[in-house]
């Protein structure tokens, strides 16, 4: 089974004349393009880029499916610690996912120094039956770290000193940080978080893959998802259909001002995903006055009440990205109750998926009639494998699009100030 | 006590340099800004808009309270069905406030066509404690109707038919619409959606006004909240701060290419506020191919692991419109151990809040020296007072925007073509 299928179609110049690409210019990429293909091979080949392995690495399933089999039996709660990359994509599976599985209930801390939330947290979850997930590369995220000694404390207070170590389990690369230091020292377990793997492209490391298996969320699915898309990237390598999505989106931004870029999944079980890609898109591609695509995330059918207006009617700038969801889990038949007002007659009796289906195709004819450029990416429905397959699309097309633009995809060289601004105001 | 307090500085020139600001383009636009005022002002005194007015309806807040009074006593639940400017002015006020009030639960539903969603809420939600205030101006907008039509279904089954009636509160406009027309058959309780108020103003009418008044949020304090920035408003007019503020971003769109709009407020509590903001600013803005500012909800300090590198190193296409929180509802300190860490020792015993204003202020600092153009909003804390104020700000803001552009701020003629569309579709 395909677990995600691209259709690029609307995006190209017959459909959305001057607004889109042409065959000649895609030809003119292709040099590019390969090296493109050439450069990351090398990266994942030379073990510099580990993101484009993670797929494959049957070891690290099996650690976390492993540790969360402990967590399962003697826990009922997750807490994961973590910010950015250490936070969106695990959301987002479990977000999407956790419902379906077995495990225990996932919360999340750290991503905001916002007291209420961690005080109605405190509130909320009965620590006697709570891992703690703390997830920081670096071992140093203040968010991460402050959030992380609050609830040590609260939970030390629980059930003392002496048994808290169990119930803390921390993510971090074994490179001698802060965290891993704590660890060692308070005899945490560790898992190790993939040193040739940036916080972004992470979700397919033990940061994602533990929680999810904790949830009860299958990590061989995942992982499985993900791998077909990656196999058909070595074998297509520069034609794969990541690629391409990278170089329209390139051509675009360069040819004709398209520098908004929108992630519109049809789903409500997908809403993450599109911060996800927030991150991934900005802070990878975000890089000098000339180089940064601004990614949106909306959420469709919701948003045609909301961002639809400007897509349609406004500045021509923007390419739309959809996700459709072939099938939902479950379905429901609207009433045929009033059928009679016209309001009401052409939609009465029929199923919400076909509302949401005939929404989107709705979408995708408008634009294309007004000349934006839009893609979908289809998937048969909200399963680990179409997440893994999705996860993996973006991070390849993001890794193309650096390449495209010459920048260094896996650097943040601007957060640093605020961060050491932030240092100083505090240390005063 | 001010609610709503406004720093504009670090958009202008001396701080920003060319991206800024001047004082004389400012100048320049005072005769613009006065028609805008005139203009403003005759639509809310011939009551061909009713938004600026909405803070001064005494009445409209009796009856939401005396109906609310009746929903807290009989029920335990309530859900609102809407999409776009029936639901996140309201789920704005919701989740921000919605713990702290004493009344019933409120859900929300209809906001997408997806099953899985509404299969959620109706396996979580005991309908026979529950009222389903069901939000169409119109009275015919499908995922509005369609969810409607399933619960309405669900609740008769539940309590039968003759009983259901008192479950259902209708809020639509009396131009005798098809939610209207089923409403007055069946026997529902009609709250009116005022005729001269489009969707995405009309969080302070009964559409926000009853849903918030049944989570026990004060109704009166929210208009209280609003009315004071409109009083200002009628007061200094052109030289009102949300003048002024649509003032820095039409000069920053038309002559530096600012067309990038964040609102990045820093507590999780504003979340949907950037929802809400995005369709208001979408919707009312998004009208040519000239004329379309792209809204963003972003979220401090959570963002700062996401967007902030493209802010600070990307185009300089953006401005950024900062919320700060002064108070929160409540506090903890990071507990002082492992201090000896110099990655801890800097925030080592200090309050969640310190640091989270250490983060918006080094996030402001770090914008004005790489010359991003910022703005800083300031409540006293999240309240029913400042989140009104905060609502009418961004409309009036909005609405002087719309005047300078030139554009009808009210309308939004493009969603025409995709329901159309849908409809055909769903017709064959």
């Amino acid at each position: 089974m395909k677990y995600l299928e691209a259709d690029f179609r609307n995006a190209m110049q017959n459909k959305v004349r001057s607004r889109g690409a042409t065959q000649k210019e895609l030809k003119g990429l292709e040099n590019k393009l390969k090296k493109a293909h050439e450069k990351l091979t090398r990266l994942r080949e030379t073990a510099q880029q580990g993101f484009m392995d993670l797929p494959y690495e049957a070891v690290t399933a099996r650690l976390v499916n492993r540790l969360a089999k402990d967590v399962k039996k003697n826990f009922n709660n997750l807490i994961v610690v973590g910010i950015g990359g250490s936070d969106l994509g695990t959301r987002t599976i479990v977000n999407a996912l956790g419902h379906t599985g077995d495990g225990v209930h996932v919360y999340f801390a750290g991503s905001n120094t916002d007291p209420d939330t961690l005080s109605a947290l405190l509130a909320e979850v009965d620590l006697k039956k709570t891992v703690i997930n703390v997830v920081s590369k670096s071992g140093s995220t203040m968010e991460t770290m402050s959030a992380f000694l609050l609830l040590r404390e609260a939970l030390i207070k629980k059930v003392g000193k002496k048994k808290h170590a169990a119930h803390i389990y921390v993510t971090t690369d074994k490179s001698g940080g802060t965290l891993q230091s704590i660890a060692e020292g308070e005899g945490y377990t560790i898992i190790p978080h993939p040193l040739n793997v940036g916080g972004r492209f992470s979700v397919l490391s033990t940061v994602g893959l533990f929680p999810a298996a904790c949830a009860g969320i299958s990590v061989s699915k995942l992982l499985k998802g993900a791998r077909q898309i990656e196999d058909e990237h070595r074998g297509r390598g520069h034609r794969s259909n990541p690629a391409k999505f990278a170089a329209l989106h390139y051509l675009g931004y360069k040819k004709r001002g398209q520098h908004i870029h929108v992630c519109m999944p049809y789903a409500d079980g997908l809403e993450d995903f599109g911060f996800w890609y927030c991150q991934l898109w900005a802070e990878s591609l975000g890089k000098s006055d000339e180089v940064g695509p601004t990614p949106i995330a909306a959420l469709g059918a919701t948003d045609q009440h909301s961002e639809l207006q400007l897509y349609l009617e406004g500045p021509p700038n923007k390419i739309i990205n959809l996700i459709k969801i072939k099938k939902f889990e479950t379905d429901l038949a609207v009433p045929k109750t009033f059928k009679k007002y016209d309001a009401l007659g052409y939609f009465s009796g029929k199923k919400l998926s076909v509302l949401n289906h005939a929404e989107l195709e709705a979408t995708r004819k408008a634009l294309t009639k007004k000349q934006v450029p839009n893609t979908l990416l289809t998937v048969p429905k909200i399963s680990p494998e179409s997440l893994g397959a999705l996860f993996m699309f973006y991070e390849l097309a993001c890794a193309y699009a650096g390449e495209l633009f010459g920048i260094n995809t896996y650097n943040e060289p601007g957060v640093r100030l605020e961060k050491d601004t932030a240092k100083r105001i505090l240390s005063q």
